[in-house]
């Protein structure tokens, strides 16, 4: 039996143990996708304590302490951090098999120096070991930022941000670390959500352009593009419920996007040809720019009605749809590629049924401009887990080229998250050993290094041209 | 090597042998949804011999055998019980994989005493020393289920039922087992069935409500909902091929209903308009009701026309759908928790693509009324098996509280399938005992204890207010 | 740590090894469905050397070079071969976890002897290794053929084909390999896709029959079918994007056909209702003839614009289409058999989220005509992996009855890809030993050579009628 989450945790091999800590363990970190906030990370304020650090806005710890049954007031209300903590700590010990109770027990190990497993037994004496290790040492956000390897993040940016804390950041000493922007332009594409027209406003503000059509949309779309470019944002994300794509005239689709600017709505079929429209003459842009097109699909947001008019959104209420999307996503890429602007892309799926759709998807886009130039992104989300990530490589393994693949990215919104990459290390190091152990796969030496570290580390470096 | 089958079947770690030997083997078993008849549970009268008791009725057994070519007499028709055991054991034996030969021994070796492997060559003396141990033994109804720790069990029952045999049983001395009815209003929701007009009448005559519109509908189930209750139901239970959810005005719906009332048939958009009236009627019924909604999602049912025409239904012409169900299972089930009235609820898939869908759906909607108030069902029909019920217990695990699972029912119409919660329990502790083996989760004895003997049995004591 | 694909490659259990060794690895192989040119096996020359004969024409290798950035000009280009070997082998090292990896290693091994791994550093030696046991050994496609063990090819024959090399190699002295032809109707059907009425009208010209309506196409098609069977064929396939099942009067029909026929386009209803109405007519024949019918389902084909007008169909820019087909699968089948008239049956699925509808749509029209009459069709393109194969197995395992089932076949268009069958073989072998070594099957070593013979071998002669 082996010790609870030792040294060799996950490393279920001799093979694996040596790939992990021969190669893996001290490499840094590149976090090509997150959720951190740029001006936090400039402020550097230390947090209060363990709840307002773990519970202050993790919807994945919410939604644990909701699914036994504990309210919503100590979830995103304003009980005590020590309530708050031992009901986490009640939900926490019948989470068996979520990584919600290996992310926990690895940020006490590496970030407190706290090895003792988190229960309702022991909430209150871990509570109190922890906060004693926040008010003795230096949990600031940069503090926690280098302490962990990182030496990329990039962030997730609005086209309309004035990137004021990634320039300040990029002046600061003694933080070496780079905050990059990436591109989002989610709120410009949803056509048909409530306050479209009020965010175009904005857009047309910040750009200097006047936006009457969609070609004024782009226009603006891609002055912005230019300046995150300055700043040095590599990356554009998008996020598709499910992809997008249907041919229409100019003239139906700025009618479309009149009647959406007069706060009219809009059918499916003339949103989706809005956001089409849209979405291939970025994609051209990012092609120009070199930037890599993100596309994450598949998430289901806002379920709950209630709790959305009463608390907003991204606290927990999402979950995982189920639309087909071969069909139009090989026509999306296609249509870029067709035109020679299909950009590099990573893909991401947030449910498993669409493993082999992009695992195979990637293989009639690849091309000699980089090395797995279509790339088919690490589990997300709710597949963030020990079998999403196994199943992502499976699938990649067995259709694609896992030796290219980009590896990690959190996610993440939370400062202590950067145990998910030593994770997925783990984890990666674990399978790729056993392939070893079980002679499926040559004992050699060097190419083994050469993967492992470039799954955990150089294949994104040299993807995003970091370096 | 591992003996076949033995008193470690399927506890490959020292831990799932300690966690189920110790904690699961003894426990009573609460089967809360199954099939049985309670008028032959009244009845309890002892099979002829073990062809009528195993090949009598069991549509998984009838698959398997025309699956090796055996011709439809020996299944439904009327050849000799002997000739129909032997063909039944030679299609067992190349069944390697499937559920029914691990059933088929559990059930040999509890409830006959026999240990021999069932095949060609051993059907006709395990056929004998089956006939003696019925001959000599009580292999009646109400024994089979005592024998088993069977404390609770719930059947499902149409509204227009009277119940007669719940409330018989009620009364009946020296059985100690609570036999309590189930809601299943299907055959009032399928409006776009044969049949429909005539069972709306029933329904009405049972009722004593005249039923000229949707509403009167909603009335009656109501009215007959209030009863199950009086007789102890707790629970209802809806099978849907697909999820509909359509809204439509009251007029539209009550012109689709006089339609079919009439023999006409209505649109699939106006069935699913009638059918999520009444369903949003009947959730918020058992809302009030503190009643479990359980929803059986994904039966592509009566595939063989020709088979449906000579025999009729439910005698394993049945397979698996692949509809979309996020988008509508998640506004239906908003809808009713906008309004206060989501009761709680049991998601079953029969299809495994939507495991991470209902897995995650669980989250959008929990709250503190009931510790995991809205559960993912356990691994059903064509599920029910090892690899089914260990991807269940896995997407609940990673996405969901494992911990608070109310786990197994057995959905059977058979007296001696409660070795299938065995069998549950086996793969259970063995799921379990690995993570605690491989230092995944903490080696907190107490907490194990809970956790399992939670999901083999006082989970769902808890969660359907048994005791 | 095992040693690197030696001689129990795979063969994780002594029970494994045993069933592998003693019973399959000797047995000949039926290929029932493969895309190899009968002209080339009768022209029976021999490859110039390794280069051509591995990257001659195999999209798998292409699709492996292209991920790692490697220029087209060494995919379907004219580089040296020396050059394309090298670099296949810098892209075969990174695929760890890729089937090609393993089909590769066998090839050098049993093929050429060669034990070496192949990588970028030993890629130059390979080469020159192998083209000295071409230059000196007997690499013809007949002496690979017979050197595999190879009893039984079926090709892949459009109805047009005058089945020419067939019947040469009838007559073919000193080989001793049956290649007969299967009937592939799919351009027959395909009236809405480009080059639809010239190949009509080669079909009328070649059957003799006037073409001016759906029921003409018809009756040219089962007149050739009937010539395909006087040249031995006993399989039929079509392959399918998605499944039509669509219900239109003749006369709608034989509008859209004729619409079609002067180059105008159909509406994909129409297109479906034309496909339903020929489908079921050949099926119908079909079962007079009783051929197994294979349908292929799930891919969607040709991506890439841009190569597909540069360099054709398939080469490579083929991926998973994620179509429902529960349903339109369901009803097609039903409607032949209703009439009496469904022929054996083999189905394929290139989406593993269709595993499960297709393991339980075999249930629902098994009969006595022949031992899982209706069969789920081995792990296929995409899903012919270790992971695809093990799920095929386990979910027929689990819902039909895996002794019955046919097993492997290539589907490939290489002369070296009969490694396929040992490696489906080993990996068989690995998932029956462990089921025994578990004790999850009793220990019936006659049963376990029965099984695992007829998996390999004899299930496909006996289904196919074959000897």
């Amino acid at each position: 039996m082996n010790k609870f989450m030792d040294r060799d945790f996950l490393l279920s091999t001799e093979t694996a143990k040596r790939l992990f800590h021969d190669y893996c363990e001290d490499l840094p970190i590149c976090d090509y996708h997150c959720h951190l906030s740029p001006q936090e990370i400039y402020e550097n304020k230390a947090p209060s304590d363990i709840a307002q650090l773990w519970l202050g806005g993790d919807h994945y710890k919410w939604r644990a302490m909701r699914s036994c049954g504990v309210p919503e007031v100590y979830c995103t209300g304003d009980k005590p951090g020590r309530e708050k903590f031992q009901k986490f700590a009640y939900a926490l010990q019948y989470a068996i098999g979520n990584p919600l109770y290996h992310w926990a027990h690895i940020e006490l190990q590496r970030y407190f120096g706290i090895d003792t497993p988190l229960s309702a037994k022991t909430a209150d004496e871990i509570y109190d070991r922890a906060n004693k290790a926040i008010s003795e040492g230096d949990f600031r956000p940069q503090s926690l930022i280098t302490r962990s390897g990182v030496k990329i993040v990039c962030t997730t940016d609005d086209p309309i941000d004035d990137l004021r804390y990634h320039k300040l950041l990029k002046e600061e000493q003694g933080f070496d670390c780079r905050v990059l922007p990436s591109f989002r332009p989610d709120k410009a594409l949803n056509i048909n959500l409530a306050g479209f027209a009020d965010y175009i406003s904005k857009l047309g503000a910040v750009s200097g352009i006047e936006i009457k059509t969609a070609d004024d949309v782009i226009e603006a779309l891609i002055k912005k593009a230019d300046y995150f470019h300055s700043v040095g944002c590599r990356i554009s994300d998008q996020a598709f419920d499910y992809v997008p794509f249907e041919l229409m005239s100019d003239d139906e689709i700025n009618r479309a996007f009149a009647t959406a600017m007069q706060g009219g709505s809009v059918s499916q079929q003339q949103a989706d040809a809005y956001k089409t429209k849209l979405m291939l003459a970025l994609g051209k842009k990012y092609s120009e720019l070199s930037w890599a097109m993100e596309i994450h699909i598949g998430a289901m947001r806002n379920n709950n009605t209630a709790m959305f008019n009463a608390k907003g959104a991204d606290i927990g209420f999402d979950s995982v749809g189920d639309c087909n999307i071969a069909q139009p996503l090989s026509r999306f890429l296609d249509a870029l590629n067709a035109d020679g602007k299909l950009p590099k892309t990573i893909l991401f799926n947030l449910n498993n049924k669409d493993n082999i759709v992009l695992a195979t998807m990637l293989g009639n886009f690849q091309s000699s401009e980089a090395e797995s130039k279509i790339q088919f992104g690490p589990a997300w989300w709710f597949l963030d887990t020990m079998d999403g990530m196994t199943d992502q490589m499976k699938f990649l393994g067995n259709l694609g080229i896992l030796g290219k693949f980009v590896g990690m990215e959190t996610d993440s919104r939370s400062f202590t998250s950067y145990g998910r990459h030593e994770y997925f290390r783990r984890i990666m190091c674990a399978f790729i050993g056993k392939w070893v152990e079980d002679g499926w796969y040559a004992p050699d030496e060097e190419m083994l290094k050469e993967i492992v570290q470039g799954i955990s580390y150089y294949n994104a470096i040299n993807y995003f041209n970091f370096e």
